[in-house]
């Protein structure tokens, strides 16, 4: 929508009503410009073009993992669907319109990887998901740095919350299978952590990960959202990583986790269980600095579509890569 | 609505309910922190607490004007009610908010300074006036580099313009009493020019305005704006000064005027002729550098709060002030 | 003293000479907007006001702490008394009117909690606490990149500097019970480190921790503190952290610890000790970028003042909240 | 050659060797990413992917003048054939290709309107519409802070000048017809000053423009300009604009125009002359802020274009448009 | 005393102490690294490394004006004393330190440039100069935003201010030889400006300036400040310049002189009329954006020493290059 | 090469051709101010004087390192010779003067510490080294987020990369002896990484670094580069860092090591092992905030000087200072 039309690092275009290509794709690229769901700073609506043309490398179609040994743009079928018209003043229709085009996408067994707009596009991409795969079929793996599930109030968080609430009222995802990593900080109060309890979520807060393991708690939270679910969607608020390292979002939270930890987790989540539909949200490049926040954003997805493609051509089964030395074997 | 619960400039805070404050109020500061109608950069949400507060000078509800001899914030009675809850994702209820409080302060024969937020917001505003001071009596000033007119369509300035067209047809303002100083660049498109036509409109595009000469442009803006009205709401968009003045804001179009220029004009209409009603719009902090842009929008504030204390004080006929020097007669 | 009258986070304001208020606090909020002392880059003076205010967060006087199950702002009575008024160009007329400041809260068994301003204000910080608890009876924990004990000699550090010998030579706080966490770099000067060394301080430089591990020696530090003494003192220089996620002080020095660390340390020592006062200084805003470091030294606060709450509250015994699920028992 | 294939402003792509497209143009777009020539700050590579995109209205290939009634993009053919590659690091092979090019298009009767890169790039631009239309045919006018006409001399500015010298030597254009605007500053030595002087050039510093007027100056430049040529190339290094409203450039010189008088020159040369190319130059968006300078250089790009569109259509006699209300006659 | 030792731009070093190098001198360049008199933000402390050394081109000792075809750091002896040492802290202690300087200078005839620090350097540095030519014997023409002239009371400028009260109060320089030009804003209060009128002051604020034209006005001006008295002291504040073309600095004021104002004022006192020393003050690079106003603040030196040159060369009474070409006459 | 003539920290300046200075230098610092190899962002022509002049200490020559508890600055003969003269424009001519500057320093046996320039200078840089201890005889460690090892082709890495290419196949270093820690992202693709594997090379990417630890990587690393080796060259590419710490580089990418991680290795290595020339490349200024890049280059070269002072005086096989209390012992 804004600025001018151009593709994820420069794969193919494709047009949302042309079956034939979805039914080729592997995975579609969605935008979300959409911020109109901001309860601070806003500017989301700039994520999806930054996300997709902030790299230093030609925008070519083409990139080689290091760590995995594929070339996602290439050894699977990766195209952009251009952006959703969502205008930031009108929720409710801007939200139907990317629901329908999730549900387009995911019956014709591709995966859609949105990238955001503000947090508010996870409710209508993981109800289109749940329009194809069954209601209360995939499971949720959500980090963030807030919770995002406050009833309807201006003046906080919860803009973006309630939209949540709706997911998980409408059963499209059980409460119990939406999983929360990374969340600290001060909101949101006693009454809506009650009502997440009684959803029956599980929200690991960065004392719990810090004290018994990123490692431990994400393999815990993995297999938690996968229990008689059939499928995982997954849900990058960028604020997750600590403020130092992506300065770019709406609502920054210091005490995150380093950009390290986030792409190895995407990596890993992508790599080893089955994946119906990822969003990457809150880049607000008016708040960047030096393209640092739109430069990780866009290596959160590629990390996701590398480990794609890998678990395509490999399966899932076979970690040695994590320690073979770069050039072995060649 | 966004931050801490401040006044402009140490003014005296007052309720919108307490019907004695009002009553006795010559000037009412009204937060609009709305900005679900920008088209491109959003931001504008801050725009209020941004021009309440940035000043080098302390907060004390004085501001003795060099240029005029008065001290506005103390010689008239200038108060603040605060923000009126603004939700940038509903449009019509926002605004209608809005509108009724500028109808309540107008209707106390207060003025009000609406500090935005987008420009949307001058369609509740002028709407607003017109309900306490009857439809068609209100002559608009319209300080802008576009002209805000578009019918609705997303992905161009028109998310802002809509609201004008509606402003207009309602007959709040009558077309040809909506005069625009300062447009330039390439929009609207020829549709909507034929469309300002047939309203009688009259817009001074940049290149009248230096061919003729800014003062004799302003001299005959006014005068056309108050034929048959009698009173003039002006409305002031940041972006009609140059973007090296006014970085912080959604859409800078260069070549516009001179801060000076702005400030020179504010506060010649104020002092001149009878003003109902002012907004000042689209200052958008997270775009500024160093607040030289909502400074330069608190200096427009305080230049018409002095020049109205001036024009109460001594009338509006004696321009002697204008080139006598600072310390003469003291 | 700088821009509008707020209180952190929209607390309670009190006059400090309002005796009952004071006795029923307990915490009290002091802007300590001093910035003369600096040696290089300026503009801590604007520190108090920056971290009353960051916040995405509406200023509404709760903040729940997800980590600890406590909303401090709530629980505990904590107040703000505003600025000591601390001319920057007149370091020993603005130290005294701290240390008053301070001594009265203290006398009153509130916990002053001081927002610098640079690092100067830590000598009359312990000096007023030391005031109304007893000289030698006060043990120091100081997060800090640089030892700021330097003898008084313009062109390095030693600005805040000498102020620390002071306190160390009065007797208020005893040199061996002023334990140094974070130190790095390439100053002080051999003569200087003699000078420590001769008054039994204990300083962890960043090697060290890195060695043996930040929680082995953040305990062993706290221990030493308090042996023969009856409470700490907590001074936070927000520089401890690494410049990449605190870029806005005045002299950033690369390899210091994450924010996570400074957070989790911050609240460790507030909830197992009793701590009779605190400090953070050196935020700079205008070397920050998007308010990170703002936010996090506002962070700081809300930390240190969870601890407390849930100290007051729980005790100091159960640890188990570091590895309880978020939602469980709720 | 960095980031995202697109034109600019959505207009249509043509391929440099596609001889129908070519014989079809009116205006043909040319990337000229090359640094290599800067003396001081690079980064003007980054120039012609900021100049084509930096618009907040849609990429959709039209813009109607507000000024001028004409939409540019749309009434004559302007289409864009891409970036030139020019590798930094190789001066003389890059200008040779951009030498070509701009000969192919200037021999198809288009006008090439070059963005650059660094000032090096007039040399091969120059001496392309020489090889086109005859050696000493074309009047250059130059818009620049600097005379850019050193001899080669690592160190100071002269590594954009040498370039300048080669242009002038080979005799592509007269120097008695290399007029320059806008110079000042203390650049270039007496050494360079007799060169330029033997040329026969003329340069216009700003202490004549202020002195004798800006527009009886630029009258008289085109005039010189064009005795015995047949056309007029010219040069807008945005540097000639003030620091203020055009910080991102590699050397900013303060005292220069301002926007609004570059805007209006570059309009009245186009209408009002037959002009054969046209460059934009020296605009490094790492030094800009909020996209001030790109935008700028964008509107330069859009004034020539509309004026070469309305000089099409009406010819260049009647200045009527300069004086008349933007709707009058709608 | 920040940073390393350089000279400005290049020019030769002298120790202060060395009678024979400032015997020989006709400009001795002075840093004055104080900031500790300001109300707001502080960082003019690094205004002299930033004059001394923004420039893109070669620190070489060379520097040919275009205007006015000399080399002032060439043609005439300007040599750099490097910084006197003046702790923040220390208000009192500090001034004496520049005063003894500055009249040592003035006691060789040579003329001092010193290069702030805040306002508050312009007490000692005109008092030194009284010291080395008489009390009352100075006129002094004071570019400013602000007055300058308040009575001790921290919270508003009138830090800065009390040091003016003080000179003018010790009779170094007259009240009515005290001109300024350029105020506006709010500041200061009408007990101040009565105390100004009671001093004889002459104050042109923007309004008189824009009425009656900045030539006009400053003709008038330095006639004044020239009757009875032998030579003038020239004080740049350049907040004095818009904040577009000037953010850097402490205070900024919207609605300013434009940078080829202030340049060509600069330019023409010194070639007029007996300059005895001159002031560069309040640029606080940490507020900047790509150097624009340490660049301009580098300008205000080199325009005021070139014209020092020209009129040692040539006279004051030949105004015919203000319009001559460029090359003429080479 | 740009701005003024200063040395590293104010060390002692001397002139490369004077052998006796060379002769007794320990360290010789070298700028190498080119940054014509850059494939995207330019601007590391700035990073000599950036890295030499970014403290917030005073420039005297003095470095006490509070964890080596040497001085390097004064324990060690380290003088700096300037910029070698290094035209963007001209790799071939300016790679050639900075090998013959590397090879007289090595010839005299002091160790070349080089600041870059962009990472092309470590070309000329292990030439230099070879020609004067022997082809084959250095082992190179090279920290970077690339492998920097590309064929020509401009539009992607290497530009930078063809130089690694002739240096290994110059023979000057043997392939399986050019040791690169810190790889990450998508670049380059496979034929590279075949042909980096028929050199034998081995590259350290984040994913092998992360599973197996830095530590155990960088002992395996060292010892594999000094294998038939005598000394170690160490190229630092200030982007092996995250770009939340080091946001001031052309090419950053997410994921990176943290500054304690690098400043750690760095001492660790010089510390530990003979190490004959050491370079920090790609520092560019122009993307830095906060200084904090330039800081860190700073404190990696002060780091490495720290290391060779205390390896020259106490020998390298006592490690009990890692674990030493800072105070300890004086």
């Amino acid at each position: 929508m804004f600025g001018p039309d151009i593709t994820f690092l420069g794969v193919e275009a494709i047009d949302i009503a042309d079956t034939s290509a979805l039914t080729k794709a592997d995975v579609v690229i969605v935008g979300a410009p959409f911020d109109g769901g901001t309860s601070y700073r806003a500017g989301a609506r700039f994520g999806p073009s930054a996300i997709r043309s902030t790299d230093y490398l030609p925008h070519d179609g083409s990139r080689p993992s290091l760590a995995l040994g594929v070339d996602a743009l290439r050894d699977i079928n990766v195209v952009d669907m251009g952006d959703v018209e969502m205008f930031s003043g009108d929720i409710e229709k801007s939200c139907k319109a990317l629901e329908d085009t999730v549900s387009t996408i995911a019956r014709h067994d591709a995966i859609p990887l949105i990238l955001g707009g503000d947090h508010t596009v996870t409710w209508p991409n993981v109800t289109g998901i749940a329009n194809a795969k069954g209601f209360g079929k995939v499971g949720v793996i959500h980090f963030d740095a807030h919770a995002d599930t406050g009833d309807i109030n201006f003046g906080s968080l919860i803009g973006h919350g309630q939209p949540m609430r709706r997911l998980l009222e409408s059963g499209a995802c059980r409460g119990d299978r939406f999983i929360q990593m990374g969340l600290r900080g001060y909101w949101p109060e006693p009454e809506t952590l009650d009502w997440m309890a009684e959803q029956g979520m599980r929200s690991y807060e960065m004392t719990e990960i810090t004290s018994r393991g990123f490692d431990v708690c994400l393999e815990e939270a993995v297999a938690l959202a996968l229990k008689d679910c059939d499928g995982i969607y997954l849900s990058v608020d960028i604020d997750v990583v600590d403020p130092g390292s992506a300065p770019g979002t709406g609502t920054p939270e210091p005490g995150g986790l380093s950009s390290r930890q986030l792409l190895d987790a995407v990596r890993w989540i992508c790599y080893k269980v089955p994946v119906w539909g990822i969003d990457i949200v809150e880049v607000a490049p008016g708040y960047d600095h030096a393209d640092i926040t739109a430069l990780l954003a866009n290596r959160v997805a590629l990390e996701s579509l590398s480990a794609l493609a890998k678990r395509k051509r490999d399966g899932s089964n076979d970690d040695s890569w994590k320690t073979k030395p770069l050039l072995e074997g060649r």
